[in-house]
């Protein structure tokens, strides 16, 4: 009912303030009998974790996670898995200044109206390092899907102005955009477009300013047949899964928004053989259909805002006094948001494909 | 499990096949002592039903709706409401052939390879009839919200290429937009666009075809501090809400994806008191940040692909045979959907609003 | 969140009152492709419907079921089941003085502190008139568990001060039990204790009064390791489950509360192979060790009160005018509740079987 | 779906395994602003670890708490509270001979036939050592309930063929419970009682064997209207909370089975005006009418089984060969579970009473 869960049947819990002891998550629902290893879940938190470029702020935390229960000799019992990333000392004095006064773009004054109460060090709980227990979460989910051939990535498609180009992007697979986008800091497939987007962030931090970005997410190897018809739709439930990531503004499944200046004609996706299986000709889709996979790659993209915190002075209020002022954010912050995002929309979308999968008694006990 | 429920505090089962006996909802968790009759239900039926212009499908439905329990001497008694709409008399042999031949961008193959056996009259389990359901229960939310100072409307601002005016729309209320959606039947609040879409339509009809569009949503009179913070965070909620309507291919909270390409000193809005209350200068983010209501005006926007019932032939396979074939869908279809999607959408935004009002205890008992 | 669901893969939710338009459940999660009709359900429905015997008020109700989504050319699709028994024309005058005026061991009073407002007439919502669709849902999960070898029984064991006798019990199979609770009117298999409770239940009618009683379940057929082992223990669930139809008042797995006075040496089961199976050499346990499955038959006992509508004057309170007074239930009322929650009791043990084996993934999909 | 958590509004989710890293909690959904330190839980745990009188196994284990997350100077903040115990460093070699062996009246075979692997060492997650966490998040509940005038106690009333005086308990308050029986280490109201109790304790103990008994549970000021009435009644969820803890083998509300010997006109208690309240001459229902709380005390009793690790050598199968063989049972257990069930079965009545009070929104926010 608070909202700090989700899945159904593999479920996650995320708990932890961003300058509190630890953040980490609970997962409830992994299948017994599964290979699991702390330094699995590391590799993933590591491309999670900031102070790798200029891309992002070069603040440095270890995020080293510890598996506290549900692994033994190795392999996973079936029971909850508690995993905890113990936070660093940090030196929360550069927040004093937002205890009272919310920054504008950020969660503190609903969070205020809300419980009246915040632990606003850091950001608390509305920080991004609270998505550090998806990310741990997601690199289980990723481990799994693996097994049953199920692979999938985030990439960068646009920072600011810059595109990464469609029609480069439209030849490449799941694997070959795994492999681009680790050699660049904004995590875009086509190197060109990501050399001028690194150009843009820098110029953007120069100006005390942030850039806003596209995600999109590809998932290869799903079955036909995956999502439930009504509510629980695979796209309905990717978007909230995608929404619920901090910066998020907009969900689109396959051509999205797109569709709206299409006609039937040039939109439906028709089907064939193909010798082997049914696919179909095109994808406008993006793999589903009336909430259920079609067995086609799915396809989908997430709008990312600017990175609120910049470092300008910015208008807003004083909760205390009840009067206008101005706020100067300290510290340093990543200078765009999208190529962050990337590792925890993977682990959102994995861990929505595996929860599926599990519901519908779609893998093997 | 199976994910026909929607909502926690106030939850909503949808139930009922498109050619079946009747179709309905059961709502759990409505107020004790509110008010209800089946007219304040019938009006919004009425508002979803086909059959009032050229824009929709010349079929007829009465969809008069029964209350069958949880109210007595007019008002709710606080257990569970069942709502049921007797489904006229089919002739369903429109649809044999569709039994083993999928239909491009509908759900039949997904159906298909999830059960292995659909009731495929009229599109069965989904058809937009089952949002009959969803509109009917939106309309008991509604009566309650109305009681809190909370309003809503969703209007269509895309057709195909033809948009509403921005700035005019601007400068609306919610209950502006309301009262100018009704005089026309493409439901826009820009008269000029109305005309332009209302040609586009009939054009698309002329040629087999079907248009797409897009929907805005507003509401206002959400008080602030309303959302949970991180998975249920207020506009996943309505993003998974709205997404879950059949034809919806995109989603944006504020200004959506147009923040990708914008800057953090452009996009933040900064707080302010105007006097009275704590406001944003600007609403960029749509009345929500980091999943909580501002207590600014929420405004999402919706992707409605076109409808995919087209009278032109269309390729796809037979699913007996194994062979791929040409199907022609009879029948008379909407050449459009964004319209008839408006009460829907307003529907499952007036239920998310509710049941996060619920959930955070802030409606008095 | 209201409470009028159960189950997690297999969910019901009943709805409606004793003199609404009708009563009724629906059923999500229904695996697709199992045969089922109208009549496979009224044969249950007519096990719980009174006017059968002197045991039980003479009202006449048809409770005449339809299914009215859900399934298709006599199969299940998948999609929601809707079940609805309409209620005769009652004639709701008996009832008028319970309107204010709370009856002794009914609900009355609790709903009108909860909601401050309720249907009383034949007691509305807390009516057993509710349990009728509770009873048609089990009837379709009893369907589903007998194709897979699980074979299910309740009977009553005591009522008032007669027991049936604990030697012959224990030898009989759960389908020699069912075959001999249908002989008389108490539903109990032991024939000589049977004509000893119908003559106690006959004088207590006589006395305006009513007697209590004890019903024992068997569930035959379930594989071991099936439960949750923390909070969803099997028997856990099958205790929330039992407590939940009104009139029961205690509930015990195997020795139950005999087992307070047993050493462990008494009480611990032996495992052992049987050449075939490992088994244990008795079943004290009740066929659940740590809330899973031992593969062994399934025990309980559920504690049944005597009917709180008695003939006799009864004191209470008048709650509009603040006063003491004394209050006369008209209408006939069953002598006894034990023989009539009979098949409601094994309506909810199926249905929590059925629940966690699809939740364990047990079932082949 | 794996059913590691326990409530709806005030929801827990335990976590560990007894010779794991730690074992733990997490509880979302605690109201913001409530004051709480590891001490208030401290003082819950203590009385529920060993080694405190020859009533419990020698062990010693400190068991001490940390406060991970959702906690800020000194108060709750409304966002999930991760509760940690380490375990020591145990030597885990006494339990080689379990791995595969399952020890009779344990969860062993089930854990195995439903995993296929588990962590065996200490019983691994089936131990009861996983109530820490409960009695973890008992006292985040309790210490809420104080606020609202509502205490509760459990109190062991039997242990084999030892009982305390009913005459004595039924004069006595919660409060005046709670007293007495930190006095002694069976945890008995009754001294004369709770002397030969300790005696039959360590007679059994003498005997390589253990005993069973009942732990009685009252719960005063809760307000007339509290659970839901059908499925979520009040009793079943209680009964559900208790049943979830090992060695629970019944559960009563109020009279309980000794309501089946009754008649309704003994049972039912009259309503009064006792000239500030309305309230019941008797209290045979327990409190809870309908599965909704009347107002008066709230009386439960839970069946426990003897500990099923005695010392004597017993009958078992070594799953790996195939073969029947006899299991000895090393290191020191609890001759008896029943008193140190006490703080448990206190934890989860606590922990739903306070889960309906919030979800009824009973509670000022």
């Amino acid at each position: 009912m608070a909202g700090n869960s989700f899945g159904e049947a593999f479920r996650i819990t995320t708990w932890g303030e961003s300058h509190g002891a630890a953040v980490g998550v609970v997962i409830d629902g992994v299948l017994p009998g599964i290979h699991l290893t702390e330094a699995d879940i590391q590799t993933e938190l590591d491309r999670r974790k900031p102070g790798q470029s200029a891309m992002s702020t070069a603040r440095q935390e270890s995020d080293a996670v510890k598996i506290m229960s549900g692994v033994f000799e190795g392999k996973t019992t079936g029971t909850p898995i508690l995993l905890m990333i113990r936070n660093a000392d940090h030196d929360s004095s550069a927040y004093d200044n937002i205890r009272d006064t919310p920054r504008p773009g950020h969660a503190d004054y609903g969070y205020f109206c809300k419980y009246g109460i915040r632990d606003h060090r850091g950001g608390g709980r509305s920080s991004g390092r609270e998505t550090a227990g998806r990310v741990a979460a997601g690199a289980v989910a990723k481990n799994i899907l693996a097994a049953y051939g199920i692979d999938l990535v985030c990439h960068v498609v646009q920072i600011g102005p810059e595109k990464a180009d469609v029609d480069l992007l439209g030849n490449l697979s799941v694997g070959e955009i795994k492999e681009r986008i680790e050699k660049n800091p904004v995590r875009c497939a086509d190197p060109i477009a990501a050399a001028a987007m690194e150009k843009a962030v820098l110029d953007a931090r120069e100006n005390k300013d942030s850039l806003g970005g596209i995600v999109e997410g590809r998932i290869s190897g799903v079955p036909a047949g995956l999502g439930e018809p009504v509510f629980d739709k695979l796209d309905a439930d990717l978007a909230k899964a995608v929404m619920s990531i901090g910066a998020v503004k907009g969900f689109e499944i396959g051509d999205g928004f797109t569709a709206a200046n299409a006609t039937a004609a040039q939109f439906n996706d028709k089907f064939m053989y193909d010798g082997k299986d049914i696919v179909t000709k095109t994808n406008h889709a993006g793999g589903i259909l009336g909430g259920i996979s079609t067995g086609m790659e799915i396809r989908f993209r997430a709008a990312v805002k600017p990175t609120p915190s910049i470092a300008c002075p910015q208008e807003t209020v004083d909760l205390k006094s009840g009067k206008n002022t101005t706020i100067e954010i300290k510290g340093r912050h990543d200078p765009v948001i999208a190529p962050r995002l990337v590792p925890v929309a993977e682990a959102m979308a994995a861990i929505v494909i595996l929860d599926h999968l599990m519901r519908n008694r779609m893998l093997k006990k």
